[in-house]
C-alpha cells in the first residue's frame, strides 16, 4: 500500500501540471511491476496536442511502447488519478496491463466501473485486476476544482 | 452510396498495406464530410509502431487533428475496413465524428453493434451515426486471409 501511496502521489503530480496547462487534470503512472520502476509519466494533452485520444492512460501506454520496444506491457501497472474511460480501459486491456490502480471514481464517463464496465466484455481478453479509490479525495478534489473554474 | 464505396475502396489500399507489413489489415479514411475532401489516411500499426492503441481509426483521428487544429474533427466522417473495437468507437465519439461508415462486422471484437454496443451507452455524449458492411466481403476477406496464413 506505500507503494500504490507512492505512485499515486506521482500520478498527481502529472494531474497538477494538467490542470496549469488548462488541460482536464488526469495523471499517469506506468511502472515495472516487478523492480518497481517508472517507466512513463504523462498527463491529459487532448486540447494542446490537439488530439481527442491523448488521454494520460493512452500516452502512457504509447511512451512505455516505445521505452520497452514491444506493444504489450507485460507485468507493468498503471496508476491514473481517475477511473478510465471506456476507451482508455479498452487501451489498457490491448496493453495488457497487470494491475490498474486508479484514484477517483467517474460514475458520469467511467468505463471500468461505471457504463459499459469494460473489463465484463468478453471482447477484451485480457482483463487486468483494478484498484479504485486510492488517494480519491485528493483526485477528485482536483477535478471538482478544475471543472468549477470553468463553469 | 457512390461516395461512400470510393472511400471504403480506398481504406481497403489501407487494409493491404497493413496485410502487407504484416499488420492486422485494417484501413481508415478520414473525410471532410462537407466537402468530400480526403483529410487523412491510416493503417492499423501497432506492431511497427509498438503501440497497442495504434489501430487505423486513432491513427486516422490523430492525424485528422493535426491537419485540422482541434481536438474535435466536426463535419468529419470516418471509413474503416472493420468494425471498430470498444477503444476506437469510444475514440470516434470523443473526436465528434459525424458519420462512421465500416465494412466487415466483428462479433468477437467489435464494439459497435456487438460487445459492449458503445453508443448505446450515455458514458459518451456524441454519437455517430454508424452503417456496417459496406465491401463487407471484401474487407472480410483480406481479416479471414491474414488470420489463415497466422495458424
Amino acid at each position: 500500500m506505500k507503494d500504490q501511496n507512492k505512485y499515486m502521489i506521482e500520478a498527481l503530480e502529472g494531474a497538477k501540471m494538467a490542470a496549469a496547462q488548462g488541460e482536464v487534470p488526469v495523471g499517469a503512472v506506468l511502472v515495472n511491476g516487478l523492480t518497481g520502476e517508472i517507466i512513463a509519466r504523462a498527463f491529459n494533452c487532448t486540447e494542446q496536442n490537439n488530439d481527442p485520444t491523448a488521454h494520460a492512460e493512452i500516452l502512457v501506454i504509447r511512451q512505455g511502447g516505445k521505452v520497452l520496444g514491444a506493444p504489450r506491457l507485460v507485468d507493468c501497472d498503471l496508476y491514473v488519478t481517475l477511473e478510465p474511460c471506456p476507451m482508455c480501459a479498452a487501451a489498457i486491456s490491448f496493453a495488457r496491463i497487470r494491475r490498474l490502480y486508479y484514484g477517483a471514481y467517474d460514475p458520469k464517463s467511467g468505463g471500468v466501473e461505471h457504463g459499459p464496465r469494460m473489463f465484463s466484455h468478453a471482447a477484451l481478453h485480457h482483463l487486468p485486476e483494478f484498484y479504485g479509490g486510492i488517494h480519491e479525495s485528493e483526485c477528485g478534489a482536483l477535478m471538482t476544482e478544475f471543472f468549477r473554474t470553468k463553469r
